[in-house]
């Protein structure tokens, strides 16, 4: 279905603004993706947003081509629109030409697998979005299978964590659950499950090159301020540090991920 | 000196205020950095701001009376005023209790000893701040040398790549330069000097583990979405790349700056 949209005030440029609202995200179950270039992620990646709106007046692109097809064929809309009201759907000044809305996926932890990757990020109490799709993103690089999320986290549907995942939300599966749920879904109830459960650390941890790691290993990154509680630290089976050579004690949330989970691959590879 | 700032139209208020601003900066040769935590490290490392100032009405703390002193100590000028002029200056609705302006560091190349250190990081065309502090604060923990920022790149002093370095920007050195200069002040004119420069890259690239590293060893990571030029890797001693297991072909550049920079750290130290 197509239509025109000119007026400000139209419900649908309301609801669709409303998305950039973590409360009204959650409330609808849906949010925006903008740019083609992440469109196009989505898609490759087997994704078609229930909406897209265009800017008139656009320059012609395969790409745009192939998703408004997409999306068409999905039975979803497409709305063409003036560039201003694309800006103020998505709050820039200069906006992408296209957005899409999805509908969020479903972060139940038991929607997880965990015998399709050896690796798995596992974030605690994150709070930058930024920091949030970053580890998306290395997740991807890493072949990780996805992103669990811990507690009271960012919104993984946030325009900032989508953008910075570079459409890693799209590849890699992401839960979210509280710790208890978590430890709970890991260690299994009656059987032991198979699982490492790895704390980046700073008490009572060993050197993080050459440790013992064992897939399918969980990459656990604690609070960007705080780290991890002593507690959650206490349940891994290993914990390990990184070199501080300078002045500080911790590395930015996203990096040490990588750090880690990068000594994880080679060591579960050689 | 003291005294107490109670108008908004006040220069002092005025003038530091545009320091957000690059432009400014640059013709001033101030920064700002916000909060106790920063304006600490930066005292720890030796830093006095030249103008301390404070929101009346804050709660005492020993931090901030060491700070007080040290800035007296200096000669340099302590100011009060009001948590609004506060938030005014810092662009914040709530702001820290203190602010300190600093007199920008010299970032000449010339003053960089590169015996210093066995790793220096190095980024071409960087331009989000947020990834610039965080290579600051990566630099730090590998007990690097400083950042080099070759070419246009963002501001080291804006607010959000000091806050993003976590006071890294005070130990780290930090260098810019074009590339031509930045090549010659690596081989050197007449003698070979010492100095292996080794580029993130996808082309023709060896794995980055166990690559044959060198100190002192430049760790040179491109622009965030173009990568490095072709002709800038050709001149690089060592091309070497990450594994990339998924559906994206690059990490985010501060992530590459710290696996790389860790793969490094690892081999120079074994």
């Amino acid at each position: 279905m197509r239509r025109q949209i000119t007026g400000y005030s139209n419900p649908t440029v309301k609801h669709l603004r409303s998305l950039r609202d973590k409360k009204h995200r959650r409330r609808e179950g849906k949010f925006l993706v903008e740019g083609l270039r992440l469109l196009t992620d989505a898609l490759d990646s087997g994704r078609v947003p229930e909406m897209l709106v265009m800017a008139e007046a656009r320059d012609p692109h395969p790409l745009l081509a192939t998703l408004e097809r997409a999306v068409d064929e999905a039975g979803g809309e497409i709305i063409e629109t003036t560039p201003d009201i694309l800006g103020k759907i998505t709050g820039k000044d200069n906006p992408q030409i296209v957005a899409g809305m999805f509908a969020e996926f479903d972060t139940s932890l038991k929607l997880i697998d965990r015998s399709n990757a050896s690796i798995w990020l596992v974030a605690q109490a994150l709070r930058d979005p930024g920091n949030l799709g970053t580890m998306l993103r290395t997740g991807d690089a890493l072949g990780a299978g996805g992103l669990i999320l811990i507690d009271d986290c960012a919104d993984p549907f946030s325009v900032e964590a989508v953008r910075a995942s570079m459409g890693a939300v799209f590849t890699q599966q992401v839960a979210q659950a509280p710790w208890s749920d978590f430890l709970r879904w890991l260690r299994g109830d009656a059987e032991q499950l198979p699982g490492q459960l790895v704390a980046a650390s700073l008490r009572d941890a060993v050197a993080y090159r050459g440790a013992p790691y064992s897939a399918p290993c969980f990459v656990l990154i604690g609070n960007e301020s705080r780290g991890l509680p002593e507690e959650y630290e206490a349940a891994c089976d290993l914990r390990v540090t990184m070199p501080m050579r300078g002045r500080a004690d911790s590395l930015n949330a996203a990096v040490a991920a990588a750090v880690l989970g990068y000594e994880v691959l080679a060591s579960l590879d050689g």
